[in-house]
């Protein structure tokens, strides 16, 4: 419910545009006649033509005033070409088609035409999970292994910046540990410490962080109370840090699997949202995740 | 359902004694009614003699002769004498009460008396999941914090004798990781296919481990094919081993909190079960508990 309303938030705002690198892929055509079938957004698809064509036609979708091909002879020039529309900006967002992240990440990275920032790149997953009000975002599942202070500092501030720009004001953030006190014997915890603390010296901002907390404490006000936690963020986090690849892969996948939550995800920290889908997702959260972009611009 | 089966199968075999060290809990007390109004086990209840009664008497239990209650001083001697009592074979589990863990910990850990093996002691926990055919154990979510490879060998070999005494023959193991390949950057992926090798090298026994797995491609057979992975223990888990305690903390809260799962859990590698309940725990999950040490004595 709360990522559909995400979609027809996005489709209320003024058309944004997706530029798709080597867009000569079944899943991704797939996932932009989908969007293209709901008006969420106009698309400029770089790739090879002939196979984007034959495509398309296969999902029955030979013309459309909001989609635009863009003959390309490689991936990588392809990879290229849609950077480079993000950064001119004729496009508001970048989605990775037929090639690997690496090689679409190599032409966001290019200090000419890519979309560097200098801060991190990192991964911002929006869940929709049965009896929560509200969306709670995981960061990072998938694209930093075992960040440092420094790194999970921007990996914050990036999900604060999409939570923020898709209508979370100041939201509650909770770096996730195994346990709600500080123990030098779980690095995890003492970087919670640090974090909160450089959230009150303005070192993170527009936000709430407050940590170490324990996933239960996090997310259930009961569960904060019975432990005696109280502030802002205790029981009410919108977006939970998570201290390692491990820790954010397994509590994605409980989520989708265990918990059937929805989910749509984006790449954040670049000037542009970048939609990274993988082949294991479902159509929906394709869907889900061009939708979180466009709406994140 | 399965948690229950296992209530009613350990109903069903020869009643087994629960040692209870430091009695005077109210929490605890309320288990033990609960397990005793379910003919679940005999309980021997070390502890303050004055508040234990007074609890019973809470509960509305005056006697019973499945209940015995022995007098102590002190939460250490309850615990030494709890201990002991498993020891010399009149118990056949141990349960903690108002005593912290690493207190208990250090009359089971008692080179005279004690209930040592050798061997690493891990938190093992069975979750009965919406959907799920079997129990799924998980660990160690709560004891070792970063394990190394030799631990985690003796951890999964724990979770296999519970699984095993509880009649899952040669239980499929999962080492869980983010990625389902070999890569250097995460050392997890490195300890899961060591691990699989020392299982075909004899050197954990009685199961069969295969890793690198990310919890998806563990849990799920689809997923498992459409990764392309087969073998025996891809998509059809019955332990996922974690490769550290934040990653399991937060896979056993998502399973509670968000997939609303059931559980029960014991800490195994000592001569018996030990069954250590914590405050957060709902009354039925402590039940759930005690029925799993019973169960796998």
């Amino acid at each position: 419910m709360l990522l559909e309303k995400l979609i027809e938030e996005a489709i209320q705002r003024p058309d944004k545009v997706v530029a798709v690198a080597a867009s000569e892929d079944h899943e991704v055509i797939h996932a932009i006649v989908m969007a293209l079938e709901r008006d969420l957004a106009s698309f400029q698809l770089f790739g090879d033509k002939e196979k984007t064509l034959s495509l398309l036609k296969e999902f029955n979708l030979e013309t459309s005033d909001k989609l635009k091909v863009m003959p390309c002879y490689t991936p990588e020039e392809s990879a290229v070409k849609a950077v480079q529309a993000v950064n001119s900006g004729q496009a508001d967002v970048l989605m990775k088609g037929m090639i690997p992240t690496a090689r679409i990440l190599k032409a966001v990275l290019n200090k000419e035409y890519g979309l560097r920032t200098g801060k991190v790149l990192s991964h911002v997953a929006a869940f929709d999970i049965t009896g929560y009000d509200r969306l709670v975002f995981i960061t990072d599942a998938a694209m930093n292994i075992a960040p440092d202070l420094q790194q999970k500092a921007e990996i914050i501030q990036n999900a604060v910046n999409i939570a923020t720009s898709i209508g979370v004001e100041e939201p509650k953030v909770a770096p996730i540990t195994a346990v709600e006190t500080v123990n030098p014997a779980m690095e995890a915890t003492l970087d919670a410490a640090a974090l909160t603390q450089m959230n009150r010296r303005g070192q993170i901002k527009n936000c709430y962080v407050d940590g170490p907390l324990a996933l239960d404490n996090a997310v259930s006000l009961e569960a904060a109370e019975h432990k005696g936690i109280s502030g802002e963020v205790a029981g009410k986090a919108d977006i939970l840090l998570v201290p390692n690849i491990e820790t954010g892969n397994a509590l994605y996948k409980s989520l989708i699997y265990f918990a059937r939550a929805k989910v749509g995800a984006v790449i954040a920290g670049a000037k542009a949202p970048i939609v990274l889908t993988s082949r294991a997702d479902s159509a929906e959260s394709k869907l889900y995740s061009i939708a979180l972009a466009v709406r994140a611009v």
